[in-house]
């Protein structure tokens, strides 16, 4: 589905920005780059900016029109930080357009365009689009730079994919800070409530002081090995105290 | 509430990344910006990268410590690249952590704090925080440039912000494009009702004909400026058609 989504700059101005664009793309799994009529690429400050991101720039195709960049797309979303002067359907949020454009994107190619540093696109390259979108910011100074208004579109594209049912994505955590599952927590509680009674704090069974240190944990969200490091603690206490009577 | 929310860059490498992450800010309506050591402050890179933002790093402050920097601070949230290393409460989603953020931000200063380009923050340094946050990233190439990270931060505690009720803010729309009111709706299908019995098209009250016309046009979502274009078409044919009766 990401391979369907195809970035496009027009006529950009600063290399600088294809490279630090190319950047954005890649961190969220975007490769498509189609470049129409750059002023200079390819070039070494492009590469400099695009750090880990120069296989995106060497697959990417420079192309002479805008026409010709998304002819074969169903979508064409144009990015834009002025008032759209031509009344194509406009996304005011940026993530109810990635949630169309990733649907889409599903069975046909769709593009993101993005205009000019100074000058965004003409008019007859809005008319090539279906649809534009704005990055809502503050009115006083709204303009993105062209590379950081890259990144913001594909990182809602990128949540728009990984948050579909079926996208395989996982938040990358290790074992141990996975949530504990009732069971290991439920015999914590129990642990507790024994350690609490060995020392004499509690000297009959109390549900009310129970509870409130359950609610108290659970507020607290312990991982697996936290909930470890505390049962430890507990066996270690536990050592010192002499055996009650329940 | 946003003047409450700082940004805190620690030991920044590149003082150009320096003055994007300000203009990043400033686009999101964020203006203060604290510095803990950076390499190299004032630059002229920095300022050259700031464009329109400026003014945010004459105001900026550099201290020696990120305790410094955060010490009046609420909620400290470290922006971290990483698998987090030690046990801080960590959101796997920047929404989510910009809505508490925001919330907190409505009474006491919060920070969002970024460390440096290669090597992130100490653990000295996450110990300051209160929570982490990661931005989702594709695990081939996780690694957003710092301003890149500042930015969609800097937009997600945006969106926070307005989507907040009584925040005020509106989506800046002129008039004409406003939707129409049911009133203005009514009236254009009456006229289409008209035009086309006048035209001989319906030649007896054809409720269904009608209701799909209706369907149509509420797919399509005409603007007020739209709506009175058709009007207009409507209005120039009528002149053309003998009266009919309905």
């Amino acid at each position: 589905m990401l391979p369907n989504i195809r970035i496009v700059l027009v006529q950009t101005f600063h290399p600088g920005n294809i490279g630090a664009a190319a950047r954005a793309m890649k961190t969220m799994g975007l490769t498509d780059l189609v470049l129409v009529n750059p002023l200079q690429f390819p070039d070494a400050e492009a590469s400099r900016l695009a750090a880990g991101a120069e296989d995106l720039l060497e697959s990417a195709r420079v192309v002479g029109s805008l026409g010709e960049a998304v002819t074969d797309c169903v979508q064409v979303v144009g990015a834009s930080a002025r008032l759209r002067s031509l009344p194509l359907p406009h996304y005011d949020e940026p993530d109810g357009m990635a949630r169309d454009l990733v649907e889409h994107a599903a069975a046909d190619p769709v593009a993101l365009v993005f205009g000019r540093e100074r000058s965004g696109l003409t008019n007859d390259e809005i008319r090539l689009c279906s649809h534009q979108v704005s990055i809502p910011a503050t009115p006083e100074y709204g303009i993105l730079n062209l590379s950081q208004a890259v990144q913001v579109l594909a990182y809602e594209v990128f949540k728009a994919w990984r948050q579909r049912p079926g996208s395989g994505y996982l938040p990358q955590r290790p074992e141990e800070e996975r949530a504990p599952s009732r069971e290991q927590l439920g015999h914590f509680h129990d642990h507790l409530t024994r350690v609490m009674r060995e020392s004499g704090f509690l000297t009959q069974p109390h549900a009310r002081t129970e509870a409130q240190l359950q609610a108290l944990f659970a507020r607290a969200q312990p991982s697996r090995k936290e909930l470890s490091l505390l049962r430890g603690l507990l066996a270690s206490l536990e050592q010192h105290l002499p055996e009650r009577q329940g």
